[in-house]
């Protein structure tokens, strides 16, 4: 918390005045003080209704907003403004950012990168599996597992991030003094002890069903991207799935069974553009180059490539005389049109076709449009 | 069969010449007769090595040919050579189409609207129903279901139209004097009924393993599109897809549970662009128009549209108030913005947006990229 606190949880106090209208207000007097600070002509001559001004003249919200921040830490949270340097920088760049952060736990995960994995409450047993297998995965990578500790795929994600020793957020859509569903108090506890717990809502908030959407938006907006594991027709998940489209980020899917209506949601947003994942790696490979830099441990990937080199020679050891050959004829930095390849490996077509098919499923190789191949690392 | 035909074939007994050699002397010739009929000096003007110019001089292969063609005729095959008006029109147009194809059953299938359905040998349930369910499906839509009558997705493939007395095409990777596996005798005769069982090979070829990627290509290049419905890594229907996208044909995938050994393939094809397939419509609305037209009964389209308004009224008796508003709000022809729709139904944006997504469920309404929506049918 750093002293501007105050002014930002006491805005949230005034009557009329939303999120938006607060960023609007703070940005026409610079910060939430300031505008505290203004004469009652200055307030007017921003725009607002006479009645807000009023309020914000005469210091409403103050006092009350001096007794939340007591009692919030009290309750052990700690309070992240928007002006705080620990807000979360992804998070600042939705249109609507939340102005206070309630935080149990380590501030530090916020700026971590994130990825949420979402999905049913209702979820079926491969949906749980699958939840667990890649925010573990994704966790073991160093990503910050981001989801809302909701029964069924929720909690199989932060269940998973923490079996990997990673960090996890659960963002909450009820207030900090409770944790819902209550089922899931000591899994809240065990995600605070390495990562965060969070909400913007007002201590005593209950989980009421339209703090829902609002807090998905914190989902998708601390996210680099959403991977959607199982949803059916009008599920929640599909609304975080649009939001993080909305935000520009990354829409991720698990497809599954066309016969199972938790897969309907996943495999709807498959067709619609979502990349399918089908493991940690299909989500990696979408973020920038200078954050898959940071998240891949040395041997997988690093700052001066010796990494990518061991792993290629990993990967040679186990392919064929046949797959080597091809391989290594292929590039890293350009794609080959398919006779080039055949002009350098002396082997027939058909085999050359099937060997780059090969690689291709082993992830070495990947096509692009018109016949033409290029390594993948 | 025409007077051609046994020129056709006895192109086919020559040694040294393969199914490009053979086009591109007919080709140059006009006609397989007029090669046959050509001077020694003029078939040697054609680039075609000095052996084989022999053996077309010499009238190699016709004689073996009005026997291949006289047996073919004891087994019940008809021959549909290059140059019959029956000769499928898509297979004319991949770079290598049969010179002759031997037809067991309805010659008129083959230029029926064909859609592949293929995938593994080694099908889950999960696989054989969808398989199934889908050429039903699409075979009550008067499309012609191809596959290759082997065991697994193929079979119930060939299955799935039968049950919806629709019209589907075997393709043999064996000579027609037998039935590859022979478990299936009975199912290629019930196909051959109402449809076609075909094959390029000459009567006696096994069904030897280099076979079926030449096949491959025939059920493909049959098809406006491929489904793949289950297929693992190295299945022989991830050639076909490639053979598809080659052909400019459509590729097509269910998608599958990620621990399903047999949904790599399918998966992986989404991954790389194929289209996901939940249902018979997602295969049809990729069709031209033109097609689209002729395969829907009155009742889903027609052509004076009367077939739409009787389905929309259906579906509108369906929709909840909100619903209808919305959907009302959309127009057929053009895209809107999802502020006119908002201006034009007096809604809550959430509300609105709610809606728009159930809309876009049931597949009436398809999101535009920029928040665009138009209706669907």
């Amino acid at each position: 918390m750093d002293n501007n606190t105050v002014y930002w949880v006491g805005l949230t106090r005034i009557q009329g005045l939303g999120v938006r209208g607060i960023h609007k207000l703070t940005g026409h007097f610079g910060s939430p003080k300031a505008a505290y600070m203004a004469s009652l002509t200055e307030l007017e001559a921003s725009g607002l209704p006479a009645t807000v001004c009023q309020s914000v003249f005469s210091q409403a919200g103050l006092k009350e907003a001096e007794e939340e921040i007591e009692a919030a830490e009290k309750a052990g949270c700690q309070l992240v403004d928007y002006e705080n340097p620990g807000y979360p920088p992804l998070l600042r760049q939705i249109e609507d950012p939340p102005l206070v952060l309630y935080v149990k736990g380590h501030i530090q995960a916020l700026s971590g990168h994130c990825v949420a994995i979402v999905g049913s409450r209702r979820a079926s047993a491969y949906g749980l599996q699958v939840a667990r297998r890649l925010a573990r995965d994704l966790a073991e990578r160093n990503m910050v597992i981001v989801s809302g500790l909701a029964r069924g795929i929720d909690s199989a994600a932060h269940h998973g991030a923490l079996e990997a020793k990673g960090r996890t957020i659960a963002v909450q859509g009820r207030g900090m003094d409770g944790i819902y569903p209550r089922e899931n108090r000591r899994l809240a506890d065990a995600i605070a002890e390495s990562g965060a717990v969070i909400s913007e809502f007002p201590l005593g908030t209950g989980p009421t069903p339209e703090n829902f959407p609002i807090r998905n938006r914190v989902i998708s907006g601390l996210s680099l991207g959403v991977l959607v594991v199982e949803a059916s027709e009008y599920s929640g998940s599909l609304i975080t799935a649009r939001l993080a489209a909305e935000h520009n980020r990354e829409v991720f899917a698990v497809p599954g069974n066309i016969t199972t209506a938790q897969s309907f949601g996943p495999n709807h947003l498959i067709k619609q553009g979502s990349k399918l994942v089908g493991e940690w790696m299909d989500v990696v490979e979408e973020f920038p180059p200078e954050v898959r830099m940071q998240l891949l441990p040395s041997g997988e990937a690093s700052d001066d490539g010796q990494g990518i080199q061991n792993s290629g020679r990993l990967f040679e050891e186990s392919l064929t005389p046949e797959q080597k050959k091809v391989f290594e004829a292929l590039r890293v930095d350009e794609a080959l049109f398919v006779d080039a390849i055949l002009d350098s490996v002396a082997l027939p077509q058909a085999q050359v076709m099937q060997v780059l098919l090969e690689l291709e499923m082993n992830g070495l190789v990947r096509q692009l449009p018109g016949k033409n191949f290029i390594r993948k690392l």
